[in-house]
């Protein structure tokens, strides 16, 4: 007779796989053993089939894949709110940069790296692809807080505290996913930081050492007016144009915002089976504008969703970016049924696992998949009554209903309290660096 | 020597007074007395001259004025998320239009507008200004939860379960009027509920009602391209235009939505000092379109916010429609400096009592006002670190951070429980009524 012990059953109200399309289970449970999925039935069926170590009842609660966060720069919600609504060059030039070039060192990023982890573990995000420099602290942090991260070897062909050149900058990057070899929440994308800012020779550089390794490229293309504008200049083509003729364009390629697209570029993109990070807080918030998203998704360009990080949200609310691409896209193409609530959640989920290959192990609730999930409770007055889940989950839930979520397995939000994070010990490191950034932050207010 | 025993202090770590703008107050305490704010000073000297019944120590916490919904259907809430991602018509015509015809009573608008009013205070609004049948249950409702309201005298020229034809609404109106007067919490509007639910003869009665009684006129307008068109065809003329003949544009009039409007009319708008309800949740979800907020605040149109009711946003939730019109405004006019945070704020505040006509009363935190206060708690790793407190509010909190609120003087949201409405009846009355629901709801879709 088999060993019908689990680690853990969670019972719940509703579970939404993501895996088939538009499935609902009701009275549904999940078992998970080893860090698995190692089942999904019928609750009457589950308790009577197993037993486990861990017993959760969700009476009220749904559900779903852990979310997915396909585009942020963790570390940077130490400058959450540092500036905003100021035009996007000089928040860059006086505000972000100076403050960057003054305060980021590995300390830095180890600290904002697990303040946003907190953050988005809070609001139901078991995996992010992040972009920063001193990535390996990132790793640190990711890894500390029990999340699951793609973790950008970022390039630039200018110098910073991190770096003195592009070979410098790989050679680091590559140094750090060497170091964190065999950890299974990890993973690694080559990320040179964006077309305007990354020469020829350095994409080409990218370009091996992505297919020697087979790794995701993450980089930020056609974000504004002004990068198409400069590359016409400079390279008498669009950046889209030019990463094609560097061969750049491919399976392995995560091109982030994607703002600024015509229909030829979309066919591009899905010709070649790239993917889109769409990030619509952040590209309202710089004034970037609003992406053609509905027809990427016509092109069957696979299209996940990213929160970008906190100094341009300023929320890692995967949430707010669900509710937000679903809104934009019926309201942008005057059609309501545009981009449905049971699209949004698959973007946040399955669609930016599969941008970064990673989808044989999350980005869905499949047996045999690795135990990401994150429990939503509806019971509260502001998503009362529920006719529709998945309705629910995208245009009444917030990232605040969420009560539990599990990683590989492992239970890291508890009832809204987190398991792998001294908040005490955080919310002390994050006063820390508010009164070092603020004091430089008014010194230079007060220059001319 | 006078007596300085008040009935509440509120030490506060900032206060946002929305009057005078842009200030923020470090340390600063409220003395409430008799339901007024009796005085705003420094905490120190607030302890040194007032002795208090009752006293709050907020140490990371911000004080605004009680927001306000400049445009709801609050007992809607029974019906939130029936039907979504559904083009405009079908929505209307197959499903809430029918279940409204089967359901709404007293007795729906009743538990469906203290259910609404759960929500809102618990998301930091103090006052609504609502629209629905069955006024005179709304008004019961707002009351039972302690929460300011405007109360609409709907007419339209079709009979409902509500009353017969135009005539019979206005009566009935107008005796709901009469029933509540003196109530401190409560003002009335009259609210035709659209130019093509509403004939000419009845605009005309509403006016002169509006002119009699001095009241504020509450109408959706040119909300859809559909509309206009209607319009054009049965009057030969837009909608603004007709009201304008008929003599309705003036500084009584809250025209809600104006997603199509060209400069001529924005002008028109102005130059009557009409309000205009600026509802963008609503307006992308149901496909209208995104509303040339901008071109209004230009033109020094009056614009406060709304969240419309919640079978078409679905939250009642004023901080999400001050990120989503900051943000939109941004990505539209590719200004990031577009519509700043602190704008946003005063839509959802002050601006809103001004097109109410209760800006003497309410929407901004000065002495002599009523004491209509939320607290919002920053000490979330959602909204560390605050370099920018009015920032954070916009762009990083949310209607979970709300941690207290007072509406006239009296605490109605303590630590986040309601202390006017019994939760678990709540919940039982929701509960009732999904079931109900639901089952019409099973039963049409059955059909063919």
């Amino acid at each position: 007779m088999p060993d019908n012990t689990v680690d853990t059953l969670i019972d719940a109200r509703w579970i939404i796989p993501v895996e088939p399309a538009r499935q609902t289970l009701s009275r549904h449970t999940i078992a998970i053993d080893d860090g698995i999925i190692r089942d999904i039935l019928p609750t009457g069926e589950a308790h009577a089939k197993y037993s486990a170590k861990q017993h959760f009842r969700l009476d009220d609660h749904v559900l779903i894949p852990g979310l997915i966060n396909l585009h942020t720069h963790a570390a940077m919600s130490l400058l959450r709110g540092l500036a905003d609504d100021l035009p996007l060059m000089d928040w860059l030039n006086h505000h972000i940069w100076p403050t960057e070039a003054k305060f980021v060192s590995p300390e830095f990023v180890r600290d904002g790296t697990l303040l946003a982890c907190a953050e988005m573990l809070r609001g139901g995000i078991t995996c992010f692809n992040d972009m920063y420099f001193f990535p390996e602290a990132a790793a640190q942090s990711a890894l500390s807080a029990g999340m699951r991260a793609a973790i950008g070897m970022i390039v630039v062909d200018f110098p910073t505290a991190y770096a003195a050149d592009a070979d410098d900058y790989l050679s680091k990057g590559l140094a750090v996913r060497d170091e964190f070899h065999g950890e299974p929440l990890l993973t690694f994308t080559l990320a040179p930081h964006a077309p305007y800012t990354v020469s020829d020779k350095t994409l080409a550089k990218v370009l091996t050492y992505a297919e020697q390794l087979d790794l995701p490229i993450h980089i930020h293309l056609h974000e504004t007016h002004d990068e198409i504008e400069g590359s016409l200049k400079q390279y008498q083509m669009r950046p889209l144009e030019r990463l094609h003729r560097l061969g750049l364009l491919g399976p392995n390629l995560i091109a982030v915002h994607v703002v600024q697209a015509n229909t030829e570029e979309i066919r591009l993109l899905a010709e070649h089976g790239c993917h889109v990070a769409h990030c619509p807080s952040s590209n309202l918030k710089l004034a970037s504008g609003i992406g053609p998203v509905l027809e990427k998704l016509e092109h069957h360009v696979n299209v996940g969703l990213g929160t970008d990080g906190a100094a341009s949200n300023n929320r890692l609310d995967m949430f707010a970016e669900m509710r937000l691409a679903a809104l934009l896209a019926k309201g942008q193409s005057r059609h309501a049924a545009a981009l449905p609530a049971h699209q949004a959640l698959a973007m946040a989920t399955l669609h930016a696992a599969q941008a970064l290959g990673i989808d044989s192990l999350t980005g869905s609730l499949v047996i045999g998949k690795a135990a990401d999930i994150t429990a939503v409770d509806l019971s509260a007055p502001e998503t009362q009554p529920c006719y529709d889940v998945t309705s629910h989950l995208v245009y009444a839930a917030g990232r605040e209903n969420v009560s539990h979520v599990w990683v590989n397995g492992k239970l890291v939000l508890d009832e809204r309290h987190l398991t792998t994070i001294d908040i005490h010990e955080l919310n002390a490191r994050t006063r820390f660096w508010h009164e070092k950034i603020s004091n430089q932050k008014s010194f230079s207010e007060g220059q001319p």
